[in-house]
């Protein structure tokens, strides 16, 4: 049980102010940690791409699909790699009245307690390849841009509306990581309200910037253990890490909104994505796993824009969160920060 | 799919201050939700104590447990109904040295950014029952009684640690809501900080009181829909409910901290735990469930009472957390409170 010549820790981090219990003394060796859910298996490389007969994404399923918003490439006689869709079974609905006062938020902050507003809001699905026997790291490189600039495109689209306040891209991938489709594909909401999340992780950076004069993520703390870097970013696992195995890809340049990002660093980013789940598979038995795209809420005012970072978090679900997480918002992570980046580091994905 | 009657909502609540949306579209129809990972077999009721070979909770077993606490009843020739003991695998551990500071907070205040503390706290295990296959509610009100008690005789003692801030008591019950043990348990951990959704809670409840001057749960509000009343609590389904058939109990009076209960409040919760426990037991097939006793943390300031209100938060294991919620902070709850709570009010349980 556990690395004998360490014993727990709590840390807190910087950017959601969330308080961690690091406890080798609850798990295995880091190196044993493995998910025993395994989600898709491996495609065949170079199989002819075979289609699952029930499943409304592959190609030529199209029309079993909620309506489609956009396609990559537009022209629809060459066969699509990326369509951008509704989904068939909306959280939020676009086409209810959006909440008055331009969202919601500006009640909300006024009304104290409890508080109702219609469920306006855009949920998209981004099916990220036509093929089901693809995962999203089996894309080249460029493939994951693609994929990375279609959320941005839609992003950009949903912020022109003007009841939304912020858009949560993420991606389920397997079954205990809450994804109820296997098919490659991410999803997107546009809320007509600032998640509490968005909101906590807001407070926590300003008080950050307000003390420090520094923004949180600007420059990786040297607690923060590097794994991997590219010209425009960092992947790190870090020092207060919620899960084993956490990973976040940071962009080294002080940006606020993710959906700005560019070819040159979308083609930068999709590669180093690409490299992080392939360790994550290969390291934790393709492991389910969760992505966020954290970005700042629509039309933040200027004195907020010195400590908002974007950035992406990949969460491997190795283990489930029992009463005391669901209570105390504090978690127990088993592996330490360092042991995770140092077999990260090491393992070897090409 | 789902309540044709019905569109979507948002709703945010008056305690935790979180957003959730109330997606009918997102799942069948209330009545049909049901675990798919029922738990422990129901006990053969008067069948003989059998104790399961591997299990250290089970009675003539105590020695291969960590260390004892105390014990109920405590006359070592009886034998004994309920143990407190130390967790073999303790996240945080009693036996270094507490952090400076009388615990970390308030350099931790002071100090924004990342900060680690020794991992300074207890971390204990009530095993409920000497047997195997008894649970928590298959025990008398009486019987669920001395398990509160035992809670709140532990969290009084833990309490006169001068850096434990706060006690998270909490269960888990079945695999997916986190029990590595199948024999009827729950947990507590005293922490040398206050967790953040304490904090949060607190914030919340605070800016209540200050705009409205009520507490949060001292009334029932109308939007909440009460299941089931006794002297001194209520059973209700909250307005703004985060899971399906979540359940919070709440002392009907204005009470700060669990672990001042007396023998008669304590009667009368245990029978309304047990009550709610068969309830969801019944209806939603034995699910996984945590349940989280959400209290104040030590030594708070007489101008923080009058809106701390201390309260049992039960939660049904039904669907997995995905990166929605991960990322926002946002939950999607396929079931309204309306609906689940009609439901478990007409259930009878007698
Ligand atoms: N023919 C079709 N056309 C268009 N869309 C279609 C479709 N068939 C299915 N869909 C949609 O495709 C999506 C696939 O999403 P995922 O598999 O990532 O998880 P899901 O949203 O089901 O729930 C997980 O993620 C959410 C959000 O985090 C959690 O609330 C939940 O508990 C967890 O299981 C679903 O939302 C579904 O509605
Ligand atoms: N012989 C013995 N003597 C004393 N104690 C013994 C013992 N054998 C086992 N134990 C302890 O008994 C406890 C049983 O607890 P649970 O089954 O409720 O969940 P666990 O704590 O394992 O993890 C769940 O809850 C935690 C906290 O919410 C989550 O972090 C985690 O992911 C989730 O699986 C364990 O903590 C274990 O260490």
């Amino acid at each position: 049980m556990g690395e004998a010549s360490r014993t727990s820790e709590a840390r807190r981090d910087a950017v959601f102010g969330r308080w961690v219990v690091f406890s080798p003394a609850r798990s295995r060796r880091p190196t044993d940690l493995k998910s025993h859910n395994p989600t898709n298996p491996s495609p065949a490389p170079g199989a002819e791409a075979a289609p699952k007969p029930s499943c409304p994404f592959c190609a030529g399923r199209e029309s079993e699909c909620a309506p489609q918003i956009f396609r990559v490439p537009p022209e629809d006689a060459l066969p699509w790699r990326i369509r951008v869709i509704e989904n068939l079974y909306p959280a939020l609905r676009r086409d209810v009245e959006p909440p008055e006062g331009g969202g919601g938020e500006a009640e909300a902050a006024e009304l104290p307690g409890e508080l109702a507003v219609r469920g306006f809001g855009f949920h998209d699905v981004v099916i990220e390849t036509p093929r089901h026997d693809v995962r999203l790291w089996d894309l080249e490189a460029e493939g994951v841009r693609e994929v990375l600039l279609a959320y941005a495109a839609r992003v950009r689209q949903l912020g022109e509306h003007p009841a939304v306040k912020y858009v949560q891209v993420f991606k389920n991938h397997g079954a205990s990581a809450g994804a109820s489709m296997a098919h490659s594909h991410s999803q997107m909401l546009g809320t007509p309200f600032v998640p509490p999340s968005v909101k906590s992780r807001f407070n926590c950076m300003k008080e950050v910037f307000d003390k420090s004069g520094n923004c949180s993520l600007c420059e990786i703390s040297s607690k923060d253990i590097l794994i991997s870097e590219t010209p425009n970013f960092s992947a790190i696992v870090p020092f207060a890490a919620s899960y084993p195995f956490e990973i976040w890809i940071i962009p080294r340049q002080h940006l606020s909104y993710f959906h700005e990002i560019d070819q040159d660093k979308a083609l930068d980013l999709g590669s180093l994505l690409k490299l992080m789940l392939q360790k994550l598979s290969k390291q934790l038995n393709d492991p389910p796993f969760n992505f966020m795209i954290h970005s700042a809420p629509f039309g933040l005012s200027s004195s907020c824009l010195p400590y908002a970072h974007w950035f992406v978090q990949i969460v491997p679900q190795l283990s489930v969160i029992g009463g005391f997480e669901l209570g105390s918002g504090c978690y127990i992570n088993p592996v330490f920060p360092e042991d995770a980046a140092k077999i990260l580091i090491e393992l070897d994905c090409s």
